[in-house]
């Protein structure tokens, strides 16, 4: 599919090619669980994708912009979570959507990135700004759905859903390698979140 | 303080030198902080402790051996939990310690190690067994101790300090970066981790 962007026209330049900006998006997602950060370099990309480099810097400057517009489509694509008509129900979906995408397939992209934090301010910040906070509008809108709901006291932590659910996961996929699974997940919400969203 | 190691004898050779041994230890910590677990070699723990590497190996067959040996005996000093007279206190001093540990001087230690076991499977597999299962027996020992003075139920699970709080903690100093201070381990504590052992 090939359509100019409404977002950034660029006088004079061809229509942006979607397509072609997906694919080097999903090359860079693909060097990044392969090598890790250091091994994603805008050569590796190129080839991989078959574009050419400067086709790849006229539309990301960078390779840490590359690498979190890459980050930030594919986390939106796989944690897109419904209204449902419980908090239970919401917080189960969210969680199983994170936990498919930290646990299985693409879960070597989150622990390269996250393994990459501490050593690169400039990737933390952006993580922090763009993907982490992304994650707690999420969950303040799942607790506010509760709260109007009846479910949960209006007191009720907005944060609760990252502070403590990821948490939860990030742990067994980071450290302790124990599975991330639907009965994990269920035992987060039931036994950790619910009692905790509802201040017993 | 120079004595004889009982443990380990070695015909002919001399008495194990202690200090000599906590100094090389120490080096090799403070190398792991300042340039991450790559930046760790024999050549500099050896330079910096001012050491043979002869020596160096005599004691420890290979750099994970010396890495963890060291991380090892940190935390174990940094995480003793002296037993209290209610499981809320040893919670709070568990956490406390552990928070001091990932959060303040020394926290870069462990953020170089946790981001360096995604891509090392041996190092991943020895602070599994030598490190995190020390962690679960510290919080089987608090858990036990709160069911046998009544202040649980005897279903309370045995691993929920691990399981929520330390997780709680290491994504904050992992990921979001927001503070992890007392008031944070108290939180933890008594909004989380206490409803969920009560059952309630």
């Amino acid at each position: 599919m090939t359509r100019p962007t409404l977002a950034s026209p660029r006088p004079g330049g061809r229509p942006r090619d979607e397509s072609r900006d997906h694919t080097i998006r999903q090359a860079a997602l693909e060097l990044l669980a392969e090598h890790g950060y250091d091994g994603v370099t805008m050569d590796r990309v190129a080839t991989r994708a078959k574009a050419g480099k400067a086709t790849i810097y006229r539309r990301w400057p960078s390779k840490i912009a590359l690498v979190m517009d890459a980050l930030t489509q594919f986390t939106e694509q796989t944690l897109q979570v419904a209204e449902a008509d419980s908090m239970r129900k919401e917080l189960v979906a969210f969680l199983s959507a994170f936990a498919d995408l930290v646990g299985h397939a693409q879960g070597r992209i989150m622990a390269e990135v996250v393994s990459e934090m501490p050593r690169n301010p400039e990737l933390r910040a952006a993580v922090r700004e763009r993907m982490w906070n992304q994650r707690m509008t999420t969950s303040e809108g799942i607790v506010n759905r509760g709260i109007a709901r009846g479910e949960v006291g209006a007191s009720a932590d907005p944060n609760i859903l990252v502070e403590v659910g990821t948490a939860m996961i990030l742990q067994r996929l980071l450290i302790t390698g124990d599975p991330v699974d639907g009965a994990f997940v269920e035992h987060i919400v039931d036994d950790v979140i619910l009692p905790y969203a509802r201040g017993v």
